[in-house]
């Protein structure tokens, strides 16, 4: 469990300024982004189970007080508070798994202004890296065309918690398998594996590893044949899968990691194929992406399954989303803030879903859509019951699917309609006249 | 402590594999990259802290263990192996913040295979995000003319974990402090901070924020003066300056996180200073790199700070470094892998550094210049003592300050001349021709 120290330090110096000046009034902030990365048509709404089950926890210990206290910054009536710190507050949100588009605030904190600024860094921080991967994971999915997707990120994944959030949000996205036995552990997500290189240059020769492995795993051999000379890489992975069946047992797969793998892919259906192997699956890895599993998938490929990596679990083509958390309502008074030139609307509100648009209404605002922002925590308490993971994956891919087709594309830039409610739109030009006229100069 | 199943499955199987095959003989791996990502002149190793600390208590609990046997999927026997393991080998490598290039080793794992096969994935990972933003940093740090940089990028680090490496490698790449509270009690780095939008908005008018924040923080506050119009924000900012100063304490700085700050900095600068508020500083903040550090303080903008975000937290010109991990020793004897066109150079290395170029040889080769990689694990022990993050910050903006001018191009892609002995260049040869020979066929 992280840390309330895991924030930004202007998060307690604004708390204890605000305490400090009595400022104990409820406030609303609004996570969502103003435009979506250049090459994400819809963003996938991940990471809420893990930032509930934090806040219900959320308390500094004795530790963190003492090192608080070393700055010599705080007072000592504000190192008492946080002793006795708890999360009071609500939060709101769509469901995990839920595409979202610009300008549609995803989750919704309300809490006296103090506790509310502390979660800023945390909440943002989380749902930032579980949706920035389940978004690029979705690509991935909606090229795949059913074929088995397996994270095999973890090596380059930013450390460990990413490691971690990195196979949950693939397969939240659609993937069905992580290598990642510690995300096997934590999630339940099925892990998989075959070998590496080294195992295979460690005999004497590939086939001498070839057999040693399938001795000890023969139910679950996947042999990667790409060592030395790929085509004589699956020959003799045919071989060793004769033997295995005179034993009883079926070869699973080979893993085709580098080269042109959508001729070899070829190649080695071919010779499978010939020797009455048409059991043993085809596994390709080794840089992959949306654009290379497309690509492999469309030359016709006979390809049953993709290991895909550091460029997903990197998210590389848009390593970061401009998440903001923005302060929308303060003491039952919506604002918002104006310089700069980035646009915001002010007050707290409701996203409606309608079939191939969204409309972005005030809270109290009543549409025959069907509404994405829901009550998850109330007094700091989980009030909705989270569903499991494989509930998630599921509506996610229900959800990806019935997204407007054009959307889907990973090549074409297309904007999915966002309209703003004429009453949203009223008070915002409110706010602005009034921000403009200088009553807050 | 992370758990040794931070790992992928292979290197389980595989451990299981060498051990049922009675491959206990000794392994070197070693870890580098073949090619720089295009938009780095040079890296900068770090994460070694971390992984020795972590490979002195790499154990597998009883919970672990129970996970793996739920798997149903390897023997009782190496359970009961994984029980007791703890790491028993040796690791050799650079210093932290140690500039390397291409096909340069920069750690070395010598251990029985099985041992040697399972850590790849965490110490890979670790290597991996730490260096990645260090290599990042020290661009920053290199075109910033010693102004104070701050890392302020913790709501967008790929999770909990990167957040705390990005902000120890970017300190230790010259950077000056971060906004992270929990990098400031882990590692004892300098922790700072401003206010934020929502604050100011949270008040009636800007000014009483203003006044509200300097109440309680006199001897350091940092206004943000953007949140309506900046310049009419640095005028309220002076007037409660003034205030501090009637109360004995001088206002610290002021903050611009939006618009066009270099003409925004150099009219706050000449307001400030003909209010004789020349000590007042001034903090850019804002979608910041090393490319608009630059271009600011190239234009004359008179900042004295940068608080420096996501573009370095997640290094997102190059949010990965394609490291490598490859057995390069047998059981005493050299190896390498040559299919796939993926060249790697076989057997134990030295790097030595010369002026201006370095030198790969076999670990027993002598050469003049400075050795780069050290003995810093025997046995599963750390046996050098370790410097302390301060020192090896010292350390690392020396190394950066002696690179050759031009390898420090931000703009210009200019490649570090890496040599291979000949030695090496031999043996290179002789196995390929063995390789290719078919030997192995």
């Amino acid at each position: 469990m992280v840390s309330p120290l895991f924030t930004d330090l202007y998060q307690l110096t604004m708390m204890c300024a605000y305490l400090e000046n009595g400022k104990r009034e409820k406030a609303a902030f609004e996570l969502f982004v103003r435009e979506l990365p250049e090459k994400r048509n819809y963003l996938i709404f991940a990471g809420l189970e893990e930032v509930l089950r934090t806040l219900e926890e959320f308390r500094f210990t004795s530790e963190d007080i003492d090192f608080l206290f070393s700055l010599k910054m705080f007072p000592d009536w504000f190192l008492d508070y946080l002793k006795e710190f708890s999360f009071s507050g609500d939060v709101y949100a769509m469901d995990e798994g839920t595409p979202f588009f610009q300008y549609e605030p995803v989750l919704r904190i309300e809490a006296p202004i103090a506790e509310a600024q502390l979660l800023e860094t945390f909440v943002m921080n989380q749902i930032h890296i579980s949706s920035l991967i389940a978004s690029k994971a979705a690509r991935v999915y909606s090229v795949a065309e059913g074929k088995v997707l397996a994270d095999f990120s973890l090596r380059r994944t930013h450390g460990v918690d990413a490691g971690l959030k990195v196979a949950r949000s693939c397969y939240l996205a659609g993937f069905d398998a992580t290598s990642n036995v510690l995300a096997g552990k934590v999630y339940g997500i099925p892990v998989v594996g075959t070998v590496a290189h080294s195992f295979i240059m460690s005999f004497e020769s590939e086939e001498e590893a070839f057999r040693a492995y399938a001795k000890v795993f023969p139910g679950n051999t996947v042999l990667l044949v790409d060592t030395y000379d790929t085509v004589e890489g699956v020959k003799k992975a045919i071989e060793v899968g004769k033997e295995l069946l005179e034993k009883g047992f079926k070869l699973k797969g080979i893993r085709l990691d580098s080269g042109n793998v959508k001729e070899l892919a070829k190649i080695a259906r071919k010779l499978l194929d010939e020797a009455g192997m048409s059991y043993v699956k085809i596994i390709v890895s080794g840089g992959l992406d949306e654009y290379k599993v497309k690509e492999i998938l469309s030359s016709g490929a006979p390809v049953d399954g993709f290991g895909v990596g550091t460029k997903v679990g990197t998210s590389s083509d848009a390593p970061y989303i401009d998440f903001v958390y923005k302060l929308v309502e303060f003491n039952g008074k919506p604002v918002m803030k104006t310089s700069s030139g980035k646009k915001m609307y002010p007050g707290r509100k409701q996203v409606f879903r309608f079939e191939g648009y969204d409309v972005v209404s005030l809270n109290d605002e009543q549409f025959s859509g069907k509404p994405l922002l829901k009550s998850f925590m109330r007094d700091g308490k989980v009030v909705k019951s989270l569903p499991t993971l494989a509930q998630v994956r599921e509506y996610a891919i229900e959800q990806i699917h019935s997204l407007p087709k054009e959307v889907l594309s990973i090549e074409e830039r297309v904007s999915y309609q966002v309209n703003i409610s004429d009453k949203l739109n009223r008070l915002y030009e409110e706010l602005r006249r009034e921000l403009l006229g200088g009553s807050k100069g």
